[in-house]
């Protein structure tokens, strides 16, 4: 069965949106019925909520409101992650295989047992499990994750864990509707910094990294006299997909044509600049400031 | 043979000597032979010149000191790059494989023509041949390089072909010469911009992308807690080769330990660095200022 | 009396460490009581509490390690800022004039207004006081906080409360003891990014724009061929002082040397970089990265 | 009299406009006149030459496409720097307090000999005087360039030479000119990098520094929430004035909202940023990245 959008899923009878909704908290279906009680069944509901954004914050406020008894609860009702990644490793090779190679099942046995003892260090100090959005977590995001957090104060990492707590919940929303029709885009800008001007034309690639089914080379870009990309969004709609990509700026070529004094190995030749889009409502901007020898970027908007 | 060091070089007969520094300016053994007079052969010689730097200073300084005549005919002595292009073009398909994909003899027809006329105005324009040091250059290089310099103003465009024939100089020199023993290193240092501290704990990987035969992964570095690299610098030595490199920063399992607020596929996370080496004989150091939505990097030193 | 050194501090009798402690957490004499306890008291205790940092550190730890309702305590001993502005804004006008001009006492009626309507929702969805560390805050700034805060849940905020009370204590801490002797320094470091090397020779000046008494010119410098100051630290010892500061790099007349394609009136001239310390016993390294079209700064390491 | 526009000087009989045109380049009349003819007199000009720019460009290109003889005589119908600055020297001190302070008749007698030296060197080596584009430059400036440029190569400082004549140039058609219709403007953007988002509410004053008849506070803004400035450019028409400006922006009381954790005196504050508008006909974007910790600005598009 496809997925519903945001729409189409909240016009399905009560039963089956609470029964699509209530797995998004982890054991926590209060969450999605309070949120149906204080939305969906509300005698002025004017069906505001249109896209994931909405629904995610929609349904975050419930936490965000609740006691903070409710909260710990919804921290406990998380899986022990130790516990998880024994479950792991004692999968077949071939199981393990289809997790990433840096997954958690390929955690040795020296990592095994350093997690496991700042695992328990953890749940005994702050009372709730450690809880990590891991959708994209390998071994040394865990690791380094428990590491950190563990000597927080239990004030701080109270609330630390349930960011964690809704980033989860955003990902399982993302993953389970259709946002395709969302109006997020990616758009950039080359700003030559060594000459103080936009930098006409220089040609940039875009590649999608992830997800799986969709990696590979997406389009060539060559910059107009503003330093911008001719034609709109170099990503927008159906090709605006949650995921990994990577520009390549051809930065070398650009200095070449503007008579810049490089070495014979160009200190910076090909640029790539690898990026995650989370959001399928939002625009990404990712500029590229540069001269032959420094360069930066950011989030723009 | 193996390639002499510069004393090794220097210790041998003039006339051995001038063989092999006769060829490092095109058709100009002019320069190695005044460069010999005016240094090896002084009476007070002190034997300073040790390393690939020292020669091509002194090298070059003949050229710089020459007069406008002199330089010109320097310039003309190159060849045309567009009858280089098509003897390539002209290649089996077998010898041309050897040269890089994007290189200069997979010029389409239409790239080709455009260049040819582009080459010819600019013979026209400036009176001597277009000259690009090629070592890294791919067919982009070559067009938006004669694409931006035809538009100089003579006196502009005859100062930075004179820069352009310095670079291959000193290209061929860093080719024909043994700098394994120069004294170039490599270091690195992560700063964290979200918190204001160095970035303690980041692993980073490094690999060498080129020359081909010099290829693949160099090693694994763990920030340590002022943001560097433990054991000293990341190359030197023999590993210190000039070439093409790539750091891999692990920022999102950094910002992971720091208790970050990041988006679900996090915005940075696997952060590449890709930079030139040039020089042996010099301290590269190519640090990262990170957050976890914004990162720079420059040569420093 | 002049103020004491820490281990100056520590020497004296319970009674007069209590009565100095006692007050730099707010009507919250118990942390000092215990911090005594813990340490100094301690069998075993051997001194290692030499600094304004380490003694710091050691009373946060009591607040730290105490109970959720201990802390909502301390949050409570806070005085309304509300009722404190009020109280400033009824002395005479003569006794305001001593107040910064931006300062609280000079809120409008207007701006009195809102932040007692924001200061009155956040105490009441939080139930605790509203809390600044407000050393340099201005009514700016009171305005600005209480506004943000005021929409964070109710777990962030506490810990985020948590943290101004933290602030104040390090503030107090530092107004009431001899630091002069602590090992900070201030470092500088400029970088070329049009060139891709250190500037050398650039004058530099700097200021210490605060606190008042010690205002005023400090020295001027020159970088060296590294793109550093000559002779060490530009301020350590007791010229360190926490206050705020300002470099003026002359980087006009840097790239003036340089031959830099600039326009008439340049972009960048004369760049002020305003910078506080707050830490007699840290190093401040506070470097620039410029070109005639960009710059960047950071605290480094 | 009153300045005139470009369409108003052209306008005028022929030798009025070379009578104006004829001192802009120096002792060079011949530029005015070529120019004139080979635009406004010739049978199909279209009167295209509206503003400065198209006026500069026209005249430079006169230069441009000169021999290199005339270049060289047009180089050397510069007076010389040091006469001129001893001419100053001379003057009554009240009628140097006219000049800027740190101006070039403050130099002292040891600066004046290492610039007479320099001067010297300079000549006979390359055979026409040393001339800057001195508008803004103070005797740091001067000093700081001829230590420069002595040492560059024949070719090199030809070229460059000529920047500063056509930087002359440009100046004194800005300082003779109406250019108040012209279309240039200013804009800001403020990206917040700790958090990745515009820097929505952020309080921004702009001073203009110079020239001294137009120096004063223009306006304050705040960020909308896109961290732009509403209601649209910050200048722009007859308040775009050719000068020296500086953002203020009140940086920690930003921060202040966020609940950022920040030190007692906070890292930045008030951050001034001070650039130059040298263009009337340009779009200037003079943007901010900051953090609590590390900042960036670049001239924008």
């Amino acid at each position: 069965m496809s997925k519903p959008t945001v729409p189409e899923l909240l016009a399905q009878p009560k039963e089956q949106v609470l029964e699509f909704l209530g797995k998004i908290y982890e054991h926590s279906a209060w969450i999605a019925e309070k949120f149906y009680q204080e939305n969906i069944e509300k005698e002025d509901y004017d069906g505001n909520i249109q896209n994931v954004n909405d629904l995610f914050l929609a349904m975050q406020s419930i936490v965000d409101n609740s006691s903070t008894e409710e909260k710990l609860e919804l921290l406990k009702a998380h899986p022990d992650l130790c516990a998880k990644i024994d479950q792991l490793k004692s999968l077949t090779e071939e199981s393990q295989e289809e997790q990433s190679k840096a997954g958690l099942a390929s955690m040795t046995d020296e990592e095994r047992s350093k997690f496991g003892a700042l695992n328990e260090e953890y749940k005994s100090k702050f009372g709730f499990p450690f809880i990590l959005a891991a959708r994209n977590a390998t071994k040394y995001t865990v690791l380094s994750a428990i590491e950190g957090r563990v000597h927080l104060t239990r004030d701080v990492e109270f609330a630390g864990a349930l960011v964690q707590v809704s980033k989860i919940a955003w990902m399982r929303l993302l993953a389970a509707l259709d946002t395709s029709g969302h109006k997020g885009f990616l758009t950039c800008h080359v700003l030559d910094t060594q000459n103080g001007c936009p930098a006409e034309g220089m040609r940039i690639h875009l590649h999608r990294l992830s997800p799986p089914e969709h990696a590979g080379f997406v389009k060539e870009f060559i910059t107009n006299d503003d330093g911008r990309l001719d034609g709109g969004p170099a990503l927008k709609g159906e090709e605006f997909i949650v995921g990994t990509y990577e520009w390549t700026f051809y930065a070398g070529d650009y200095f070449a044509r503007k008579n810049a004094k490089t070495s014979g190995v160009p200190f910076l030749n090909e640029i790539p600049l690898r990026f995650g889009i989370d959001d399928p409502a939002e625009h990404y901007h990712v500029p590229l400031l540069v001269s032959p020898w420094s360069y930066s970027t950011y989030r723009g908007s």
